[in-house]
């Protein structure tokens, strides 16, 4: 059983009249499609909710394009959903009431490397690891790793962050600068290529996380960085939860420059184990990796050692050489599938918060205990070093008590984030799925001036309407 | 001379009605003043724009202070302007309509310390070296430095960054929430405590640099760093700007985690070599801060040499006792006013640019070939590793010619930065100023943006009106 759409957002459709679908097709050709399939395939994402398909998909090629398209649609009153591969978590990219799918798949191209300035400018399209392959060459990389292979525009809209967050920040703190089509289908640009500015409002932050709401993001410029000299990954197994969480806080307090620093609960070390024929013990474990000099790395691991000894971590493995560190980090990205084949024919419910790192060993352990009540199979990944941790679990999809009981987890859990200061999301988003959540945490007022700046921005309520605030 | 208000914001004054008045002496007795010298000392800043009082000075105490008199100045349609230390450089706090200025001075408390988060939420009126004293005992610090001793929610309302930037980000990277005074006197929250967040709109960077035009910012919560291990400053002098400034690209391209990298002209040096007894050789001078472990810092320092000497650079000083760091800082934060000595009876006109890095050299030697035809005495510090500098120029205040040959450089100046895919400040902010050449950076279709958003949240045009955007 798939999720329902919830209630404040049922679905309804603003059809798209004839005459704006005939006007697609003269300006696009075949590259705007109603094909059921096609329509099916861009209405749904990572989310478990049911296929809620657009009534039309245009693969654009430009900004031009975008802009044909929301010009179109704003004359209309239609919406309009911009769509990059679809790995949104919280039903981001669903056509809740219809409209136009814009598919930004085709805007795959790196257009600007400037390797002195450590910025490169790439349409919304390209993926992150495309970014990374196309300057392999500069000696740069680009640090922002969601797990999934996202587009660098989904990434933008829903200011993802990942593994390295710890060290190199989020989509926030590495845009520059953005093209963006407006409401009225008018294309801006915001921001500059320079480091930093203080001119005028930060329209680049404005549009990072929107989530496609205010407009459409069709090119964007990035923050580059260095390939460190020296990389190190280690692993390390400690007695508790706790135990690595507070090692973690003395490493950051310390000023250790940490790149990834990963929490696995005892049960994703065993699917790891089990998925991977890894024999790692079966307790919480940090993931972590070093980036410097030769000399930095090695005495940023030997800090960490000590602090980690004295929290009773033991069993450190070292992984130096490239092959070791991507079978260390291969079993982290396949703990997602590790766990779903513990428990056959099941889905896994993920879900993301957020909160200071000195209340996260409370958060995790109350949700642990909340979980084991429940007996539902679940297990734990974080990016501790952020306060930041997923919970998964693992739920008979043809049992819907199982989601409505993980529903109610999931609420307990995100009301705990909110009262010890955290957020009810640290990177998947609002989407549909949070909406009520984000009252919760922000507050009505907040939330009201979110939905005036909506409204002002989007007066007909067209770009991906129904979605972060409900106007 | 001062500098004429700009033509395009005329004084036009709003007067506030008696009945207002009165209700702001009953709300606040003597914290209420309408005496001229107080509000003359509110209607200046760094600035050179003649004193513009407000008609009414209100000393707050506290968020509800602040919501009290913005809900009377809404319901009166009056201006409100927050006012920190009044450090702003482009005009920020002139009362070009009248109305009411909120000081926000004895907002002076360190509301919150969490050293195992790395958090401190202070009022709008702490300044960053209290906030710096008040934490001393946490062995953790705030780095932003703009050089003036200016208040954390003025900081914030510029956006403001300063020498530490290179490495540890501007007032956009370290304000994790705030809490905000709206234009109809609501207070909201905006972000939380959590490190990272992916729920809704980006209200805290919104607020970052409006200066005051869409909501008073009572509360600020900021990000620390832990004191580093070990701090040492260097100088090398270069034969030429170019050569510094490749210095400093080649620096940051090998992740040197370089924590202060300043530019200093030979017309600087030779000021600060008068006024601060010093023979540092006259000629274009990298003063440069590293932050890490002991074999960390050695590390940074010996790479630096390297480059340096790669592209000529020699006379290399090394200062490790904090008492030889901070005689080589203090000349620095001294040279401004070295600078003014070397021209009695002048004052200093300063300008703020910031490009890509790589166009760096090109827009301060273009920037230093104009100055040299004008014949204005001038002198240049930058923040180099941001691509970001300051040309000053000593005017005589009796020859209002020079004023404009001044403005004129200006103009030509930030030009040049846009045309080079930088911005028309990278720190200083809009203000009075740069209002026009906001427009010119970044576009109409972006300012309309920013006014539609400006309208939509002060519907009156309350807050700090005739800034940044005029609507």
């Amino acid at each position: 059983m798939n999720a329902p759409l919830p209630n404040e957002i049922l679905r309804s459709i603003r059809p798209v009249p004839a005459a704006m679908l005939q006007a697609l097709r003269d300006h696009f050709g075949d590259r705007c499609s109603t094909a059921t399939s096609v329509c099916e395939q861009h209405g749904r994402d990572e989310s478990a909710y049911p296929i809620t398909p657009p009534e039309v998909v245009v693969f654009c090629e430009s900004t031009d394009d975008v802009a044909a398209v929301v010009k179109l649609a704003e004359a209309n009153a239609v919406p309009v959903i911009p769509y990059g591969v679809g790995s949104s978590l919280e039903g981001h990219t669903l056509a809740v009431q219809g409209g136009v799918c814009i598919d930004l798949g085709r805007m795959n191209r790196v257009l600007r490397v400037n390797p002195d300035d450590l910025t490169v400018t790439v349409q919304a399209g390209v993926t992150r690891e495309q970014v990374n392959r196309e300057i392999r060459d500069t000696g740069l990389f680009f640090p922002i790793d969601p797990g999934a292979n996202a587009s660098i525009g989904g990434m933008a809209a829903t200011r993802a962050s990942g593994t390295n967050a710890v060290r190199y920040g989020t989509m926030r703190e590495n845009v520059l600068g953005l093209t963006v089509v407006t409401a009225s289908g008018e294309v801006i640009q915001t921001g500059s290529r320079a480091k930093k500015s203080a001119a005028g409002y930060d329209l680049t932050r404005l549009f990072i996380g929107s989530e496609g709401t205010l407009g459409v993001m069709t090119e964007i410029t990035l923050k580059l960085y260095p390939l460190p000299e020296a990389v190190s990954a280690a692993i390390c197994t400690f007695p508790s939860i706790d135990a690595a969480v507070r090692t973690t806080i003395q490493i950051i307090q310390m000023g250790v420059p940490i790149a990834r620093c990963e929490l696995l609960d005892a049960n994703a070390v065993r699917a790891v184990n089990q998925h991977s024929g890894l024999s790692l013990a079966e307790a919480p474990l940090l993931l972590m990796e070093f980036h410097g000099s030769e000399s930095g790395v090695k005495e940023q691991a030997e800090t960490v050692q000590d602090v980690a000894r004295e929290f009773g971590g033991q069993d450190f493995q070292w992984a130096s050489t490239p092959e070791e560190r991507t079978k260390l980090w291969t079993a982290r990205h396949k703990a997602y599938f590790a766990a779903l084949q513990t428990r056959p024919g099941c889905r896994c419910q993920s879900s993301d918060t957020c909160v200071p790192i000195s209340h996260l060993a409370e958060s995790i352990n109350e949700s642990v205990a909340e979980s084991e009540a429940a007996g539902i199979p679940y297990w734990i990944v974080g990016h501790v070093g952020d306060g930041n941790f997923h919970l998964s679990h693992l739920i008979d999809p043809n049992d819907p008590r199982e989601a409505a009981v993980v529903e109610d987890l999931n609420v307990k859990m995100v009301r705990r984030a909110i009262r010890l200061q955290g957020t009810c999301t640290g990177e998947h988003g609002i989407g549909l799925h949070k909406m009520g959540y984000l009252v919760d945490e922000a507050g009505a007022g907040a939330v009201e001036m979110m939905k005036t700046i909506k409204r002002a921005l989007d007066p007909k309520n067209i770009m991906n309407p129904g979605k972060v605030v409900a106007v």
